[in-house]
């Protein structure tokens, strides 16, 4: 049977030169780079230079802006909890948008209970915030805004640089989530203009171990692991040397790689999308049409769940997702997808494929080939679709 | 020149053995263990083993208790910081000792600024935490007591199980850290009695990204990150799967090779002791002299400085520690031997020797013969010895 993982925003395979980069870490280079005898130099230096090659990929030569964490959700929670507790003596009043992953809602939502107030700015039935809909959130007392740079579950790129323009004329900090954008979309951090930003190594074909949070210069923020002066006593904790390497050495590749990738996934997903609207009846695209992520193809297809098609997809050797992998398991329906003004009905048939470097047209193909014939015969199940039948007959 | 690595507690290289389990999920076993389809089923059940195998090593078969971290530090932040806030408002006094690790000191430093009120318990010149000073330093708002199992920096084991006696009666929580312990003595839950206890991979030849905390079921935790519903709701983020299995297949090595690998390094660790303060004046050893980690020797060399020797020693090709490698770089006086009663001066001259399962004998005699001339270099560069010998005539 042919085999097409097409959630790359779960996780995305480690290129072998990824791979290769980062044995050496788990062998002969196992030294702790902190260690001030020979045996921490290799690691040491490693360590390093992943931070230039992260820093080159995000636009800054200030490799000491980049302090490495152990996965996207350190990262988001790190940024929310420790730039706001930084500056709660200013103010206690936070804005994100309706759509951000859980890792910063929740983080978010961990400070309300500490006293902190929390503003959600609403997005429209494409997922993209308006510029002006977060200044309207803005007070006198807002120390924090935090804005995806893109979405994970419908693909949709946010305007960041009109966003950072707002909060700068406010001097108000924009953090921003760029963990399903870095590494697949140009991400620079001046062009932005936002004060500390996301990313992880998983979703470029680096480790899942690798990840990291870039914060500007002069800005102050808690950590959320004390202990021992590593990362510039920002983040404690030995260092995954090996998942460190990892990601730089995918960021270096994602760098010079970025456009050739989008060139070769934008297709595809187009592809992909022109074949399941057009093949298959009462098919939504979520997310924007245009302005979204190369590899990314998500809808609702109406009447059904998102979670039978996704284990009938399964059955005939393809990976998709049905929203975010950190609620997967949890079955629950997608707050992305509520904000976007869908129906709770509608959403239940979410399903989320995202492309990667290793698919190809024919995976494509396959996709809309295998997809017709299970949304018939789980429509033929469905007492939503049969009622939806006798409501409107002589449609489809 | 030979290469002697005496800086286990800095971190162990990986066993072939660990590498070999990992790689699989650096390879084709990619998968995101969240996943509902096919991809997610190999990391997944790869990662339920690997908590049944962290599970046998501390002495539990609930595996649900394990929750997977990405290192020592951020266990020990999640205990501290997790189980204090569960309980804030049954009160807010919690217990450490005085020689903790930097990473339950200032975590709970940081919550001291979050209105909690902390109590350090003195230990003995060797290191050791008296139970009954435990006792003293409870109140009736005393929520959580964290007291190491074993100091990386001095050897020293600490009476954990007359300690949880206490505790028990009193009612009031007790974690222990065990992260230099776990892997290199036998360390059992229920025999010591306490209710959470942390433990890193890269202490017993397993991954720096793999850790873990064991939290008794029924004991309420608070995330340290938020998001996703990973790790029963309790730890948030994608999973470092590699490094997980990883932890899992040097913990099930560790529980079957704990006796063998103790009675290989006590005999090495004695003949260390035994040479270096016979064959060098003025060297005291610092922690308990029997009740100490298996690999763990660590001395006071008076009249001269740590990190002299250390480098002099890295000249002939061994590694060694002047005391934390969290703190490694900052040069800082060790607050372990201040709080063990020793001078500034006397502290200064901190040199710690952990031995690994790839030492020998030879390395141990190789360490006496360098470090002797090594010392009569050092102390001729000393004003301090200068005038000591001044002081002392007839002396060395």
């Amino acid at each position: 049977m042919r085999k097409v993982y097409l959630d790359h925003y779960a996780t995305t395979p480690l290129l072998p030169a990824v791979r290769d980069a980062m044995l050496p870490f788990l062998g002969e280079s196992f030294g702790n780079p902190m260690s001030l005898h020979n045996w921490g130099d290799a690691p040491r230096d490693a360590m390093d230079k992943a931070r230039e090659q992260v820093g080159a990929l995000i636009g800054t030569d200030a490799s000491e802006e980049i302090i490495f964490t152990s996965c996207g959700t350190e990262s988001n929670n790190f940024a929310i909890k420790g730039l706001a507790t930084a500056l709660q003596s200013k103010g206690k009043h936070i804005v994100i948008s309706a759509i951000e992953h859980f890792s910063v809602m929740n983080a978010a939502r961990s400070l309300e209970k500490m006293g902190f107030q929390l503003s959600l700015v609403p997005v429209d039935k494409n997922g993209v915030v308006n510029p002006e809909d977060v200044r309207q959130n803005l007070r006198e007392d807002t120390i924090l805004v935090s804005i995806m740079h893109a979405n994970g579950e419908v693909g949709t790129i946010q305007p960041i640089k009109e966003i950072s323009a707002i909060t700068r004329e406010k001097g108000i900090l924009l953090h921003t989530d760029a963990i399903a954008s870095c590494g697949n979309i140009p991400v620079n951090v001046k062009d932005l203009g936002v004060d500390a930003l996301s990313l992880a190594g998983n979703q470029f074909y680096g480790p899942k171990g690798g990840a990291a949070l870039w914060v500007k210069k002069g800005v102050r923020i808690i950590p959320l692991l004390d202990g021992g002066i590593q990362e510039g006593g920002r983040r404690a904790g030995s260092e995954d040397v090996a998942s460190i390497v990892g990601l730089g050495q995918a960021a270096e590749i994602a760098a010079v790689d970025v456009v050739n990738r989008m060139n070769k996934l934008i297709p595809m997903r187009d592809s992909l999308i022109k074949g399941l609207t057009e093949k298959i009846s009462h098919v939504v695209l979520t997310g924007h049409p245009q302005n979204r992520l190369p590899g990314h193809a998500s809808f609702c297809v109406e009447f059904i769940e998102g979670e039978s098609m996704l284990m009938m997809l399964n059955s005939v050797g393809i990976a998709v997702s049905s929203g975010s992998s950190c609620t997967s398991r949890a079955l629950k329906i997608s707050h992305v997808l509520m904000a976007m003004g869908y129906t709770h009905e509608i959403a239940q048939g979410s399903l989320v494929f995202t492309l990667g470097i290793d698919n190809s047209i024919d995976d494509m193909q396959y996709v809309v080939e295998e997809m017709s014939p299970i949304v018939v015969r789980l429509r033929q199940m469905s007492p939503v679709y049969d009622k939806f039948l006798k409501a409107n007959k002589g449609g489809q």
